[in-house]
């Protein structure tokens, strides 16, 4: 069978190409370290970035359009050694349409200690509703960490797990949104790091962090779009 | 009753607009985590930034023109969701002229400690007149914050205050003002963090810090305009 | 004896001219305090930074060349005063193509106190394959830094050492892959800097290090070209 | 006296400007917060910067020309705040030719702590022929803080001194070479502050700290031009 790309797939290109640049701007990424990927709505095609490509040299053509097993139906380029672990999110998430990874520097330290990231800041309760969990130690060339990114998701209110000894994984309802997520949690990350740096963080009382969580969810931004301060 | 602009506002607009840029260069702000408002000299028209739109995105249209009250009197977008905050300080300190808010990293660090950042600079002493203060833990969506922030600052030298769990809010006799000391505020919570890391910073005498502020605030900068190094 | 260039050589002055801008924009160097050098694929011909200019006046006709024993063959400027230390490892290790050597902050430190850096990121169990050891301290002016260096790597996997009190030296088979792994030993030395700031970071078994470095080096990036993410 | 400007007095503007962009570029300044000089060779006129104008305004004419005593013998502007402490560096050190002052992060927090920058890094032995020291707590508005530059640098190899509670002054045989220790310093405090979070730097034997500094100042760079790597 032969693939037939459409506009929604060439658009999601463009986006996920794109959105590359945010990871380098707000200095997640190291060399060619970090991925987006974005499913096409209403499909079960994910367009991802390739393996290997220098951020400078990315275009939407490069983009590499997989099935959720991770089959490429185009693009020249083997698709991003992380990709296994991109697709089992989307497969058992199905409200999932964006996937970022990082080894951002203050999260993965805290991934490093295997402790997850404690709710001091009303930021934090904002945009992650409590704190940002560990997913296990997993290696890769299995579904092992897309199956650790899943166990720990599921049912929280983060977008973001930090899995143990590698990095950050953020989720959201597209790519934009998973960067976000990815964003805010290496800043909140870096906040919280100086904090404990110096003394312990006072904690914020578990009622205060609902309703910071819900009213963020609910009431910010320009309604009906995105959600942002 | 409509609302007529003047160019006035137009100049406000333009100048909340492009201070936003100095918010990013500095560090300050991530994502679109950080807000900058002014009041209109002579009136009771406050300009603040639109909530939920990316910095690159902002031009002048785009800031929102609001009453005292919060209630949109121009602009197609809602104002930032710490309009209430800001518009609380504006009511009760007649002398501001601009607000600024950010959740910079170093400065929000000792706010989540709730300690107040120690005068431990000469540069602190010129700026702060002494510590930069701590305002209490409170929840958006109600006066809380704004009163907080105004019962911290009302007789104290600092133009910067950091609240609880949250980040910092700064003012100004205009918002060009108030964004340096915000600026200011993280330069100092950086260096005094790093200073504590690897022991006590020797503290300075009370009359010396007096003697510096004095100084700073009657001597600094080009007569009789700004007051800066 | 009169040096002929060649095409080769050219284009090697060229890559070792502009990969100079990665150590600048990863922050691994100050002022002039990094280098890159390259061997001429085939020959014993060493491409290398001259002494003492800013990376803004570097164009690939500065670049200096030279023989295995520094001998300059072309090029108007003194080489590097780290060239000594270059051509060790190239006469020393046939294989190395490329050598780079910084004072990058985060690996340095770890070298001011005699520490390797311990692999607790899959990150560098890809990269290093294991820790990044430490090589002894020796002074400038002699081949001990070179000697240095290379009973350091020789058999180790790394293709980083960080030398007591001193800085990073890296290796690779060509320029590009030594810039790599200096930006690469930068980023996990800070991560796991982060990381032992608050606590231990979690150890890596030697037998998951083994395996995700064996699946690194076989497996990741485009084939049969760059082995990246 | 009229004062007629020349052509090194001209080129001096330019210079000094110009150099204002390096605080910039490596992270020593915030806002308008660092200053250089340069004394007009050969004469006992001196360049600075105009007090309270923002980097990105400075031309060279708004540089300010005075003499020994801080009289304004040109430039429509008040000189930097702190012109005082550069002239009493002026009058006493006559091999001096440029003078800069930053409160660059790290290099202040160790002047907070009223500490010497320990000589642990080769690159110290090189740049700074040892610690860098520590003067006195000194206020502004009287020669005490110029004439605790001069007693601490007098005899002293280094050409940096940190300020107890205040920043860093550098000083060199031009604006650029005071540049230059400045930038330096900054990058040493850093790694040096670096490796004392994490236990203790191991020591350099004096010995060593003379064999690198002499050979650094007769050896490195293009003869006989500047000393870089």
């Amino acid at each position: 069978m032969i693939f037939k790309t459409t506009p929604a797939v060439e658009e999601m290109k463009e986006r996920v190409c794109s959105l590359h640049t945010e990871l380098l701007r707000w200095g997640l990424v190291t060399w060619t370290s970090g991925n987006v990927s974005g499913r096409v709505p209403g499909t079960d095609l994910i367009v991802i970035k390739p393996s290997g490509v220098s951020y400078d040299d990315l275009t939407p053509d490069l983009m590499v359009v997989t099935d959720l097993e991770g089959k490429v139906l185009a693009g020249d380029l083997a698709p991003s050694s992380d990709a296994e672990s991109h697709n089992v999110v989307y497969q058992r998430m199905p409200e999932v349409g964006g996937v970022v990874h990082t080894h951002s520097p203050y999260a993965t330290a805290w991934a490093a200690r295997a402790e997850p990231i404690p709710c001091v800041l009303t930021a934090m309760a904002d945009e992650f509703g409590g704190e940002i969990p560990l997913g296990p130690f997993a290696l890769i060339g299995s579904d092992a960490i897309g199956k650790g990114i899943v166990d720990t998701l599921s049912g929280h209110r983060s977008p973001a797990v930090i899995m143990q000894n590698h990095g950050v994984f953020t989720i959201g309802k597209d790519p934009k949104a998973a960067v976000k997520a990815a964003v805010m949690a290496e800043d909140v990350a870096r906040t919280v790091h100086f904090a404990r740096q110096l003394g312990e963080p006072v904690p914020i009382a578990q009622e205060h962090i609902d309703s910071l969580y819900d009213r963020y969810q609910n009431v910010y931004g320009q309604q009906p779009s995105s959600k942002e301060q």
